[in-house]
């Protein structure tokens, strides 16, 4: 017999978090321990304590509620992913990942089943990274990625400290923010946030890894000298320099795979004045793919863009590493529960990669992980226009929920 | 017989000068209607009064001092420049032609010489443009080229009005700001501020007029995907396109004129996150030569350059015009009077194109003009690294002051 959630409930419930935090636009503005967090977390338990689960809280305010199973001795399965939103991001991200977690042990205990391992449902602490940096970062304190205390020091724009803002909203719980025993398998749903799965037409996506990534950041020195009087042969232009690299940074990942990106998002400009050559010029520069060698090269193809271009226009440059991470590839056995039960469930299931970083890539250190991506329209996210729709929601669901199942396995 | 100033004097006059405002590095940092251009100013007055000048202050601050001619009734000839500076600037530049009008009446006292004209020297108000804008704000007044109310109404970054911060410094004179009467010429040394004079080996420049210039303002308008799960042809990326014009503008002055240059000074980029996507990015791009048809064409190909990076990159774009000054060319009775008066001084003379706009641009519109430049080394300005050696100094101050006694003509 197949096993479904519920689709109404679901829905209901999707829409009923979305008013917490929701903005005029039909988006959401839950950051990371805000208020409109505050309520979201205690909206969220208050479902756990009526599902019955045994809820904790640790100390870096990662929310857990777990569902007994036959063997009490078992490695439970975890099911989850985070509640908090990108400013005005959109209500599916990673809420749907948690709604799916919470009507999969609602479906349990409606009919009656009994897992042979223990079901933990999960709420991770501050996955967006937009009010403290770095991005995932509740699961990889859980993960042993982070000091925690380091972590409790960061600041957002104001000055607050993330400590006092999980004591402030009642979330700095009383359990060590760690694996608190071994876990079987942790299974996350996540909008896919690309627009892969639509562009193929799949109903939904076997997350088969994570794309690593490699940032740093060049500053071009160059001359600051007045706009007018300055003929071009005497310029050391920080910007045309620059502005070389950018272009070569649109250039490189066609050159080297059909998943690799690579981005400048940010640009510092000094004096920054219309009649100034411009003489300091910082910007980064990004690149992404699922395999580590190909990481390894596109810095060495952007540094050599940096070299030629600082040459070519007489400046003088440096560069730094910003961060590394490797790809990541999750187990054969989780990524064919997942292809398994999409297919047992008669959806078109596609196999593909992360170019998004996710809990999931901290979850992998602790334990056997895979992920469940649903299709996101026109590949938006991170914005009000953010679009899943119900019956993909529901498809995407219904196939982490299926795979929590097989993995936990039944004990009647 | 030739007149020359006398050395020590214009030297120790520039010194005193570079201590008002002065910077631990050598430069000077005199904003215009700060302490210091206040401080700057009283010195002006009292060495003007002390040389027996009837002296005014306009309107608008312009500072005028007056040696009567045999004639009461001829044109006066007009000789200055401004004593502001940039931001951390350097100490010659337009100082050095007010120190060089100041020597000029000076060495006429000494030498008990009466002209036929009257000669007036001036110093002009804001003629740096970098605490309120415009620039040559002082003279464009005076010329009739801005509303004074206008321009009474500018502010700084703080908010402070200029009209008042005339007032404060007590140099919101009582004399109209416009020329009492008309003039039989202007003359203006000022440091060249490039680096051609000293490339040709030249002791002194013969300025022959002053480039046109053509400001505008591009906006490109993407989408703010995250940089990760957004394949590089989903992509519209601001930045990219942005990065293309750039390189535009650096090749575009090579395929119009020897002279012509191009710049982008001034960049925007929205969200500016190493994460994302940038959706909109606006900069400033200007074209400066001195010929009027080569600026048209300049701004139609960097158009045509927006046009095609929109195109190839998939962005909207929109774009504004900022500012456009027509080239200047100086009659040929005062460049003659310069050329000659150098030349007959022994000096090396080079006729050469300002690149860089000066008070001179207004005062053409009132009189016929001229202008003398000191070669600069390295063509440094508008930083502390500026430098003219004193025997450029002399030599420039020489030209100018002797071009000014043959268009005032002697009386004895």
């Amino acid at each position: 017999m197949t096993f479904t959630l519920t689709e109404d409930r679901l829905v209901e419930t999707m829409r009923t978090q979305a008013t917490i935090g929701g903005t005029e636009n039909g988006g959401l503005h839950r950051l990371a321990l805000s208020d409109e967090d505050r309520e979201v977390r205690d909206w969220f338990m208050a479902q756990m304590e009526a599902a019955g689960l045994e809820t904790r809280v640790d100390e870096f305010g990662n929310m857990f509620g777990r569902r007994a199973g036959a063997d009490p001795d078992a490695d439970p399965v975890l099911v989850g992913s985070h509640l908090d939103s990108q400013p005005y991001g959109g209500i599916y991200d990673g809420a749907l990942g948690v709604v799916a977690a919470l009507e999969l042990v609602r479906e349990l205990n409606d009919r009656d089943i009994t897992t042979e391992r223990p079901v933990e449902i999960v709420n991770w602490t501050n996955e967006e990274g937009s009010r403290f940096q770095p991005a995932m970062q509740g699961s990889g304190v859980w993960a042993g990625a982070h000091d925690i205390e380091a972590e409790y020091a960061k600041t957002d724009v104001d000055g607050t400290a993330l400590g006092d803002e999980l004591e402030r909203i009642g979330y700095r719980g009383d359990v060590p923010a760690e694996p608190r025993e071994a876990y079987d398998a942790y299974l996350e749903l996540h909008v896919e946030q690309g627009p892969y799965l639509e562009e193929w037409g799949s109903d939904v996506g076997v997350v088969t890894g994570i794309v690593g990534f490699v940032w740093g950041a060049t500053t071009f020195h160059g001359e600051a000298d007045h706009s007018g009087p300055t003929p071009m042969h005497y310029r050391e232009d920080a910007l045309v320099a620059a502005a070389d690299v950018i272009g070569g940074v649109r250039r490189i990942p066609g050159t080297l795979g059909e998943r690799t990106v690579g981005t400048v998002g940010y640009m510092d400009v000094s004096p920054n004045s219309i009649n100034v050559i411009p003489d300091e010029v910082t910007f980064t520069w990004g690149f992404r793919d699922p395999d580590p060698s190909v990481l390894d090269e596109a810095k060495a193809r952007v540094l050599h863009e940096c070299e030629a271009a600082a040459e070519r226009e007489g400046v003088d440059w440096e560069w730094e590493d910003r961060m590394r991470v490797d790809p990541v590839h999750f187990a054969d056995r989780c990524v064919d529960a997942v292809e398994d039960t999409a297919t047992g469930l008669g959806y078109d299931a596609s196999r593909i990669f992360s170019g998004a970083g996710h809990d999931a890539t901290h979850a992998n250190a602790v334990c056997d992980t895979a992920m469940v991506f649903a299709v996101s329209e026109d590949g938006k996210s991170h914005n009000e226009d953010e679009y899943t729709s119900w019956a993909d929601c529901y498809r995407a669901a219904n196939t982490v929920a299926g795979a929590a199942l097989e993995l936990a396995g039944r004990a009647d």
